[in-house]
């Protein structure tokens, strides 16, 4: 299969490995590709090469890369804009030339209290807008890292980042809750049970985890009502602390996120209306509006 | 190396792997083993053989276990001992009989609310009980499963667990704070710092622990400054939630469990007087008195 020269590569840098997109001149992706080759991991320019070396005979193709970067490539000073900011463009990317290559590396978006930075969430934003420019309220997304984006006026206004997700896959993966919570669903009533009573008293989430992990030994829980535990004592705790960021508050959650689907249940069960961003996949939004600028996005 | 035939062994069994004390009739230690087996493994009865091999041509020599115990070996109704309880004794120790040994499991104590368990920590109330059989007041034990025990008229009231130890662990080994957080040593003064600070407003746990990284990267922090505040942010939530177990409370921690310096200290700082248990392990004085009988302790 011969796979038609891109006009320009879309790239989106995870901790997980890389998402590219090789995008005709029109802004139509010609193919998507990911790798699990990660831009801080060892012989990062050869994996990229091998990743792409059908498509790009000649360096001439812009690669237009938001998020994770290695340490190495660029300095922090280079690497954030300030809020409150709009999301960044090409305009602000600081080159990378490798031996074969030259990215165009997007910043990210940094706050200074509470200390808080995002490394590609900002391309989401961007996309978000590109959908609806006048966006005043918030987008919540969830993930590893778990951003809650205030937006007006076409800018990052303020943000928090929580770790629950990373601690929900620790927790389940890594501890003695393990069997307790190995399941792939949740028990919805449990779930909207435990995250009312744990908005009440937010604070001992160390122990309540160990609860979960005791009732299900104690009382032979299935593994859904413990997996359903386990969520609703972490996302209600995160609630309890992000409350500025939903309470009254207009809430956009992309229903392709993982844990989205959590999120979205905790946030109706205290009555707000969520915004669910269906078929659209934000962050390559966000890449085509940095790469071409924001007016031509939006003529 | 010959070994003296012990009168009978000891053996704490964590989930790192079981503590083994060969025991002389005067109740002297005659040695210390220790091996990464753990009871939940995979060919217990042969690693324990191999363990033991030297000193137990026969099978008359009485062990007594505390502590973690494979699903398969008890059930759960014979496991635990409910509170208000004083701690277990080989009275209500449950046989378990493989082809070569027979072990006398211990029980240990369970909560029904808020549900908890303690497997092993339940000797180290027997322990502190022996050197002071009138102790009223709170046993902290650090670690991994952080306990919180409520000690009076020789029996435990209450107790509650808080995963803290392991969160640590799990966040500064297999996360992306691994590296801001990097050291031995820890900040003292940003310890205590952070450490006020969490106690005013404790709840917004997970996104604290993503500040203690967002930091890091933005403010090119010490890794000793890193790991001093996420120490305070993690102990700073459990000590918020867990006030009515050292507010005005007799405190003890003994001296020689992991984090007991970060614990003893961020009590101090609130003006807690915490006794020191130094130079006792009170989980091998506790199987004493659990094997002997708490009478022949306390004569």
């Amino acid at each position: 299969m011969t796979t038609e020269k891109p006009d320009w590569i879309a790239m989106e840098s995870r901790q997980s490995g890389l998402q590219v997109w090789l995008m005709g001149a029109d802004d139509r992706v010609l193919q998507h590709r990911q790798s699990e080759t990660s831009m801080s991991g060892d012989r990062f320019e050869t994996r990229l090469r091998d990743l792409l070396s059908d498509v790009l005979p000649d360096s001439s193709v812009p690669i237009v890369v938001c998020g994770m970067r290695h340490p190495a490539v660029s300095p922090a000073a280079d690497a954030y804009l300030s809020t409150p900011c709009a999301p960044p463009t090409i305009a602000q990317a600081t080159p990378y030339q490798m031996r074969r290559f030259e990215l165009s590396l997007l910043p990210g978006v940094k706050q200074a209290a509470p200390p808080d930075l995002m490394r590609g969430e900002e391309m989401q934003v961007a996309g978000l807008l590109t959908y609806d420019p006048n966006f005043d309220g918030i987008l919540c997304l969830p993930g590893p890292q778990i951003k809650w984006v205030h937006i007006s006026a076409g800018e990052i206004v303020s943000f928090r980042t929580f770790m629950t997700g990373e601690l929900f896959d620790l927790l389940s993966r890594d501890t003695m809750l393990r069997s307790a919570v190995n399941a792939e669903g949740w028990d919805r009533a449990v779930f909207e049970q435990t995250l009312s009573e744990t908005l009440v008293r937010p604070a001992d989430l160390a122990a309540k985890i160990f609860s979960v992990y005791a009732d299900s030994e104690l009382n032979a829980r299935s593994a859904d009502v413990a997996r359903g535990r386990l969520l609703a004592v972490l996302i209600g705790a995160e609630l309890a602390a992000a409350k500025p960021y939903w309470l009254g508050q207009n809430v956009a959650i992309p229903a392709d996120a993982p844990m989205s689907a959590a999120y979205a249940t905790a946030l109706e069960a205290q009555g707000v209306a969520v915004r669910h961003l269906n078929h659209v996949n934000l962050a390559l939004s966000g890449l085509i509006a940095a790469y071409r600028g924001p007016s031509s996005s939006c003529p």
